[in-house]
């Protein structure tokens, strides 16, 4: 079907199963009633993932991961609140710049792009501004594959009664995060990530207390997620069109997330794609942006050759040509380019991405690694 | 391929050739060329449609139709900006509702769902509030099915030196519209409508002078049309992830328009859509709720029986189970139905529907029509 399209290692969109895509191939009434089993069924499955039916709604969203994000934002924080934005990050950064166009105060903590935030800087932090209501934080920064430690952090924010955002767009469905124990007002991610559906929908688990307080607080008619789930649990319908076609592939995908072994299975396929990624690479002798311990199985970063041959557009050109879409870098002090773990991919595909890309450098006559 | 799913008789999600969907079977990556090159070329057609490019950029917008209004409203009209609302139907309310969330000074002019909006009553409105900066209007208004005279509604807006915002979801692509002829600051649609293809994107065509004076407008990050066409000017690429498998079957429902003969094939399949609708329909004793000088040939409302053996829910079930989805009426006031002449469609597949609805009515023993 798609063996001519090149394989994506790029962290969404990224490549999906044919079975996936396949389930593109009908037409679904958006009143209908089966498709609005399918949303419940998808809202279900999805809450399921991070042990949230009790404590959380999950409420779907039109739109990419970023329209999500923002629409957790303007929902949840009232307008009078102020958000403490960790960032460590390109997409810490838009968390900011969410809150500054809002118009939510807000203030930043940023530290080096191979930094981890600590719960310490956390405690700190909120000790010194007794007016931060919020803390917003990205649970994997994919600028460079970073994790951020959740659990330390969520517990310090819990102890300071103060409610937490989590931007888990890159790290939700493979990275276990369970709601009983790890507490948060909202958790957002999206379609086209580790679930590995079609891009087009995110969704934002909301805790419900904090969704059903929330009346009100939204800058946008069409982000407003306490609208958005009350016409839902009223209909059983979107509240407006919803992307009908991308809605049944990731219902289809998570299909393929159980048969696979859920959380678990997909965790341990990442992780196999980033430890034969990272060995192979290493044997090229490209070296890793990130030390291991703070990496993410979910996307690496690699310092681009030092050779006046290397451009990294000539060099995606090339690999692209062998069959892989690799992601350049996101980084602005460093010049890097990045390869994706997720996606319907496994660890023997990697290696035989790298061995190409060994290949193209070859090509290329780059020699300085 | 879907021959066993129901035929979809609503206005989008609505029914797409096989075709379109099969686009759907490729994964692309969003940073690259190829991909890019698609997505200019789609607004490059889009932009032919209306005869637009010289005075118009076309802003790809993910998420539904609606996101794409309010992008428009909170992009172009300035925060000190007043908006006239010309309202006959739901999403008239809905665009006033917009204006009211994003906290835009607005005003609403509300006639009857079966009563156009005049030119006569724009001018008028004009003349009696100098305050007004935009008029807002939507062009076929699919709660009902009713057109209302956009050119006429323009050109007074311009003698006056105001601005129009022009939602024309359910009309572009198959009522014609001329960019030249018919001066407009935004015109609004979606992918799912008229132009046949999978919902989960809009676009809005706006003005190249208003939008380049709209940096800062924006009361959201995401819906800032603004920067996402700046965005997309610098680098070729959407600002957050596209909904890629929407925006590749848009491209191919655009190829097949083109080969069925554009906007005039298009136009005229759907008038003889409407028109065999209309015919069986009255041959059913079914009456069109609105006069047929103001229908478009989108969307046309019927009076439901008045049997008490008639439940819309009933009858929706069992229409669909011989293979047709209908839609639910849209007035608070009467009680309607609703059957979409858009999607690809014959007009003997129409005819085959409304026999099916005969069938169901008998088997339902509705007499009292
Ligand atoms: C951590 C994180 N947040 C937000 C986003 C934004 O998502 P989108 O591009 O779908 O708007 C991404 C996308 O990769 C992401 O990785
Ligand atoms: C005239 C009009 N405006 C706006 C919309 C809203 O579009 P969506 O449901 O995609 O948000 C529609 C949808 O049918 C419409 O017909």
């Amino acid at each position: 079907m798609s063996t001519a399209a090149p394989l994506l290692l790029t962290p969404g969109p990224l490549t999906t199963s044919a079975r996936t895509r396949q389930a593109m191939l009908v037409d679904w009434g958006s009143w209908d009633d089966r498709f609005n089993q399918l949303t419940a069924s998808l809202c279900e499955q999805l809450l399921a993932i991070i042990n949230g039916a009790a404590t959380h709604h999950c409420v779907p969203l039109q739109g990419s991961g970023t329209f999500a994000v923002e629409a957790a934002i303007g929902t949840l924080v009232p307008r009078d609140g102020k958000v403490l934005v960790l960032i460590n990050g390109a997409y810490g950064k838009r968390l900011a710049k969410i809150c500054e166009v809002l118009g939510r105060p807000f203030s930043t903590f940023e530290t080096a792009e191979d930094q981890p935030t600590t719960a310490a800087d956390v405690d700190r932090l909120l000790r010194a501004d007794g007016d931060i209501s919020h803390i917003a934080l990205i649970h994997c920064e994919t600028s460079t594959g970073i994790l951020n430690p959740l659990p330390e952090i969520a517990e310090v924010v819990e102890r300071h009664g103060k409610r937490l955002i989590i931007d888990a767009m890159s790290s939700f469905g493979a990275l276990p995060i369970d709601a009983q124990e790890v507490p948060f007002d909202a958790l957002i991610a999206a379609s086209g990530k580790c679930l590995e559906g079609v891009p087009g929908m995110g969704f934002v688990f909301a805790r419900k207390a904090s969704l059903a307080a929330a009346a009100g607080n939204s800058h946008s008619l069409a982000m407003d997620l306490f609208d958005q789930h009350a016409y839902r649990m009223k209909t059983g319908q979107w509240r407006f069109t919803p992307p009908t076609h991308v809605v049944a592939a990731l219902h289809e995908a998570l299909l393929q997330y159980h048969e696979e072994g859920g959380l678990p299975a997909r965790h341990a396929r990442y992780v196999a794609n980033c430890q034969a990624l990272m060995e192979e690479m290493a044997r090229l002798g490209l070296r890793s942006f990130l030390p291991a311990a703070i990496q993410a199985p979910i996307i690496a970063t690699f310092h681009a050759p030092k050779d006046p041959r290397y451009q990294f557009k000539a060099f995606y050109e090339r690999v692209k040509a062998k069959g892989y879409i690799l992601y350049p870098g996101k980084l602005t002090q460093v010049e890097t380019f990045r390869v994706g773990c997720i996606g319907h991919v496994t660890p023997t595909q990697m290696r035989e991405a790298v061995a190409v890309v060994g290949e193209v450098l070859r090509e290329m006559e780059v020699l300085e690694i």
